[in-house]
């Protein structure tokens, strides 16, 4: 559910003993200290911030936290994918326990999805399982990672193979912070608001090609678009909260997705995670109207509407070379979805009506990205 | 529940969907392959093995999953306490997943409490949580480390600091291995066996006061005792899997105990983990009776029992130096289960009578391992 106010909503992951509220608005980040204070009283924090996001809003935060009286502590990351890995991991546990953080006492997520993975899988191991609180920065990280509790790490064999499920206590989504990323971050993180509508909400989706503008301009649709997105997650996640069934569908367009960053080695120069999905829907919807499942003018309507947000739609546009039929296809077999060897993709029969597909093909996924890498 | 079998015994652990079996008895390590097919059908197999017990029994175990036609690889690591250690637990979770174990799959942990806690902690979060299988080799992990699905690593700054809550699909406690556990071994995990009399059931704790002989001896009474043991954890565990209330009874014994093993720095052969609970739960007693709350021959007869069976009861007891007050107040400081600065110590009323007090002074444990200490 979302509440009435325009520029300030909340959205409620109901997951029983552990649900918890993700705000949504401007101005959060003033107001952290407060909402902490109110929640785990007492608490003290460790913030695992990115360096880059510390440098541009960690003292709002700081100051905020002062105001209320909550102590704290802060540890800074680099920027970028490979922070995501077990050297960064044990140094978050370690220094978790160095600041002796007791059960009652939170780890804080300050950044987006590449902070917020790992800071929460460090939670969810340090004294098996600490308190944690997500202050996502990205776009990305607003809409997606902030909701379901799915933590991690990457492994030199693929990415977020090692992690934990470890849902949040809270989650404050400032949007004004938005302002400061780059309009390719924002269009990424875009990307992921477009999935929820392609999954299963059409009405979604026709509201999003109506008011894109007004999204990427910071209007009040901004949070609408983001309560939206966390709201349609927040559904899925508690009717699966372990990824049993239906919860498959939010990887629309990763199982290609997650192939292609691992081809292009998680260059963030060549290509970003939300770009990555926003070709692996597009790849998701031709080939399921290449089977017959949908017809085309619906996936040309979903493709249109991602190359109006500045996104990439084919395989082709990627910079640099690398993408040859092998290397996908390797990368395709080492998904974590992956079970005795049939493929697990979604597919789609239109707009909005997307299913887990459990036994796709290998053969028939070669031959349609043979085609679309001749195209 | 246990079954009728003298020799053979089945307790169920009820934890919903995550409920599991422990079978208890002789010959199990040949029928692992027929329990593990009949489970988990088409499964492949990481074993992760204590070198010592794999020299021992691997060949058997390996020979029942090649007759059950069940594929498997070995990973071999080194007996002891600091094999449960971050680069342990990396190269753990590498080996699943270059052995491309999919969701499906298991790890199967053959060896004591360290293997089991290292390799269910590395299947908890491999793929963000894979089945997992234990064959506990040691008396102190069929009646311990089996239930209840606490698993993780030590940190320099403690033990057990790192980890989660990761049940297994199956345990299969075979009580032919415990035949190759020293003396010292088998009586270190005797101290766990008469942790649950002590906590709770007191006619149990008569009943060991009767059949200790036979225990040790490997009659069919060896068994009975390990299916209770069993029994006993997993009812309190069902009450409360993730350590919320009640089942921090199960840690009588461990505050001080823990202390103790890190002041003699996880030394085996100073002192193994049973030898300092058996300490721990006769310091527990003794505080009991100085605060008043239990009479001083229940104490007594707690500690003669330990006794009896070849268990320390001082820290006097323990070879070497370093047991000074100081140490062990800064231990026990550190302790996961330390609230807010108060300290939380499972005292008792008598023989099986024990409760969780939350409120501990400091000063008044300090009294008294000033005490204990110069005795």
């Amino acid at each position: 559910m979302t509440d009435e106010t325009p520029s300030r909503r909340t959205v409620r992951v109901e997951l029983g003993p552990r649900s918890y509220d993700i705000l949504i608005g401007s101005g959060l980040l003033a107001e952290a200290g407060r909402e902490i204070a109110a929640l785990l009283p007492k608490a003290r924090l460790l913030i695992v911030a990115d360096e880059r996001v510390d440098d541009l809003h960690g003292a709002a935060l700081r100051a905020s936290l002062d105001r209320a009286g909550i102590g704290h502590a802060t540890m800074r990351l680099p920027s970028g994918e490979p922070t995501k890995s077990f050297p960064h991991f044990e140094a978050v546990v370690d220094r978790i326990l160095e600041e002796r953080l007791e059960r009652g006492d939170a780890v804080l997520a300050f950044g987006g999805g590449v902070i917020g993975d790992l800071a929460g899988f460090a939670a969810g191991v340090a004294r098996r399982g600490m308190r944690f609180v997500q202050v996502p920065t990205s776009l990305l990280a607003q809409v997606d990672s902030s909701v379901g509790g799915k933590t991690g790490i990457n492994s030199p064999r693929g990415k977020n193979l090692v992690g934990v499920f470890h849902q949040p206590a809270l989650v404050l989504a400032d949007t004004d912070v938005l302002e400061t990323l780059s309009a390719r971050e924002f269009a990424a993180g875009y990307a992921e608001v477009v999935k929820y509508g392609l999954i299963d909400r059409p009405d979604f989706f026709h509201w999003l090609e109506a008011k894109r503008g007004a999204i990427f301009a910071g209007g009040p649709e901004r949070a609408e678009a983001i309560a939206a997105s966390c709201q349609a997650k927040a559904e899925v996640v508690a009717g699966d909260e372990r990824e049993d069934g239906n919860r498959a569908l939010l990887n629309l367009g990763h199982t290609f997705g997650h192939a292609l960053e691992s081809v292009a080695r998680y260059d963030a120069e060549r290509l970003v995670h939300g770009e990555a999905v926003s070709i692996g829907m597009a790849l998701a919807h031709r080939y399921s109207v290449r089977q017959g499942l949908c017809p085309g003018q619906d996936a040309e309507r979903a493709v249109a509407h991602l190359r109006a947000a500045g996104l990439p739609t084919r395989i082709q546009e990627i910079p640099g070379s690398g993408f040859t039929l092998d290397a996908l296809m390797s990368k395709i077999a080492q998904d974590k979805k992956v079970v005795r060897g049939a493929l697990t993709f979604i597919l789609t029969r239109g707009i909005g009506q997307s299913f887990v597909a459990n036994n796709v093909d290998p053969a028939e996924i070669t031959r349609f990205l043979e085609a679309e890498l001749a195209a």
